[in-house]
C-alpha cells in the first residue's frame, strides 16, 4: 500500500472502531441504574457523560481492538474492555485538569469538567468513572472465562494505580519543584501515559487468547507505543500552537518541568522515534500483512500533529 | 450472656479482627512495587498509608469477617476482601474531606490528608486507594473460584460508584442548596453510607458460599445496619461534642442539610433504631447463638457514642 492508502485506511478504521465504541460507552453511562445500584443522580451522570462521550481519539480502545483483531477476535466484547480503559483515561483527564493539579480550563476545545460543572462534581465524576471501569471490565461479554476477566481486572488496577498512571501523575507533579534526570523522566512517563497504552495492547492479546509469548510480544509493543506517544507529545508541546491541539501548549516549560525533548533536543527525539518505530515493526513482523493496521497506528502516533 | 459480657466480647472481637486486618492493609500498601507496577512513589504511598493505616473502627471489614464467620469461613482471605472495602471507605473519606467537598481539616483527631500533605496528593491518594481496592478484591486468597471474585468485584464497583456511594455523595452535596424530602434523604443515605455496609454483609455471605437465600438475608441485614448507622450518626451530629467524636459536629445543620433526625425528631429516630434492631434480630434468629457477635455488632452500631 502507498502511504496515502495506509493513512486513508487507518482513518477509516479509527472512525469505524470509534463508532462501535460510542454506543458501548453510552450504554455504560446510561441514566437508568443497573442491578445493585439505587439510582444514578442526574448531575453526576451528566458530568460523567460530558467527560467520556463524543470526544477524543479513542486511542486506547482502538489499540485494544486492533491487537485483539490481530489474533482473530473482533466482536463487541473487545470494545467493552476498551471502554473500561477509556473510562480510566477520561477519569484521569478530569482529575488532572483540576485546579489543585494541572489547573486547565480547556480540554478538547471545551471547558473542562470542573469549569462546566464545579470542582466537587468533577472530583466525584472522576471517582465514578474510575469505579465504573472496574464494573465494565468484569462484564460477561468481555471474555467467556471469568479467570481471564479477573486477570484483566487486576492488570488494569496495576496499570492505573499507585504503581502506574496515578503514581506517574504524582511524580509529574513533583517535577515542578524537583529536577529530574533523563532516567527519572522516562520512568514517570512510562507510568503516567505508558502504563495504560501498554495495558491496551496487552489486554487485546489476553482478550483474544493469544499465546503467553505473543502476550509478552504485544506488551512490549505497547511499551514502545507508550514511549513514542510521549515523545511525540513532548515535541508537540514544544512546537505546536494552541490552535492545532485545542489545549494550552508550552505548559511543561512554563511549569518548569523537564521533558525528554528538553534534555535530548528535537533532533535526538526524532531519531529515537524512528528507532522505536523500527522496533515496533520488527515485533510485528511475524504477523505479516495482518499487522498492517497496527503498524499504521504506530506510525500515526509517532507522527501525529494533534 | 449479660450486656456487660456481650460488650466485653464484642470489644475483644473488634480488636482481634482489627489486629488481623492491619498486616493485610500493610501488605497491600507496601512500599515495594508489585508485579506489573513500575515503582510506588514515596509521597503517594505515604499519603495512602496515612489515610488507611492505624485508625478507624474498621467496621466494614469487621462486618465482612463476622458474616463470613457465621457461615463457617474464618481464614485471612476474608480479610483481604475486607481490606478492599476498607480502602474504598478510606478513599471516600480523603476525597470527601477536600476543600471543594466537605472541607474538613480534621479526621480521627488528625489533620486530613490534604492538610498533612496537599490537595493534589490527596486527590491522587484517593484515586490510588480506590484503584488498589480493585486489585485486592481480585487476589487469589479472597476465594478459590474466579467467578466468585468477579462477582465480588462487580458488586463492589456498583456499591461504590455512580449508583452507590459516589452518587450518594453527589446527592448529599446538592442537599446544601436544595430541600430534600424524607424519602430523598433516605435514598441518598442508602447510597452514601448504606451501600458499602450492605456490600460488607453481602460479601461476607458470598465469600463463605452461603446459599442464595442466605446471601439475600444478609444483604437485607446489611441494609438495616446501613440505615441504623446513619440514624445513629445523625443523632451524634446533633448531640455529641467535637471532643467525643474527634471531628467537627453540628456540621449538617450548619451546612443547611436536612437530616432524618431533623425531620423526624430525636424520639422518633430512637424508636426507629429500636425497630431496626428488632428486624436485625429477627433476620439472624435462624442462626441461633452463632449470630450473637453479629447482633452485638448491630447493637454497638445502634448505640455507639463515637
Amino acid at each position: 500500500m502507498t502511504d496515502a492508502h495506509v493513512t486513508e485506511s487507518l482513518t477509516l478504521r479509527l472512525k469505524q472502531i470509534g463508532a462501535r465504541l460510542e454506543p458501548v460507552l453510552e450504554h455504560l453511562l446510561a441514566r437508568q441504574p443497573l442491578a445493585g445500584e439505587t439510582c444514578r443522580p442526574d448531575r453526576l451522570v451528566e458530568a460523567m457523560r460530558y467527560a467520556a462521550l463524543g470526544g477524543g481519539k479513542r486511542l486506547r480502545p482502538v489499540l485494544v481492538a486492533e491487537v485483539a483483531c490481530l489474533f482473530g477476535r473482533e466482536d463487541d466484547g473487545v470494545l467493552v474492555a476498551g471502554a473500561a480503559l477509556e473510562l480510566i483515561h477520561c477519569y484521569s483527564l478530569v482529575h488532572d485538569d483540576l485546579p489543585a493539579m494541572d489547573d486547565d480550563d480547556l480540554r478538547r476545545g471545551r471547558p473542562t469538567v470542573h469549569k462546566a460543572f464545579d470542582e466537587a462534581t468533577a472530583i466525584l465524576a472522576g471517582d465514578a468513572l474510575l469505579t465504573l471501569a472496574f464494573d465494565a471490565i468484569t462484564l460477561d461479554e468481555v471474555h467467556a472465562d471469568p479467570a481471564v476477566r479477573l486477570h484483566l481486572t487486576r492488570d488494569l488496577a496495576r496499570a492505573a494505580g499507585l504503581g502506574g498512571m496515578a503514581g506517574g501523575q504524582m511524580l509529574d507533579l513533583e517535577s515542578e519543584t524537583r529536577a529530574r534526570s533523563e532516567q527519572e523522566i522516562r520512568q514517570l512517563q512510562a507510568m503516567k501515559t505508558g502504563a495504560l497504552l501498554r495495558y491496551a495492547c496487552r489486554a487485546g492479546a489476553l482478550l483474544a487468547d493469544a499465546s503467553a509469548q505473543d502476550v509478552e510480544r504485544l506488551t512490549r509493543f505497547g511499551e514502545i507505543i507508550g514511549l513514542a506517544f510521549q515523545l511525540a507529545d513532548d515535541l508537540l508541546d514544544v512546537e505546536a500552537s494552541a490552535e492545532t491541539t485545542g489545549k494550552a501548549t508550552g505548559k511543561d516549560a512554563a511549569a518548569g518541568k523537564a521533558t525528554l525533548v528538553g534534555l535530548m533536543g528535537v533532533d535526538a527525539t526524532r531519531a529515537e522515534l524512528e528507532k522505536l518505530l523500527g522496533e515496533a515493526s520488527d515485533l510485528l513482523a511475524p504477523f505479516g500483512d495482518r499487522a498492517a493496521p497496527l503498524l499504521a497506528l504506530a506510525e500515526f502516533i509517532t507522527n501525529r500533529d494533534h
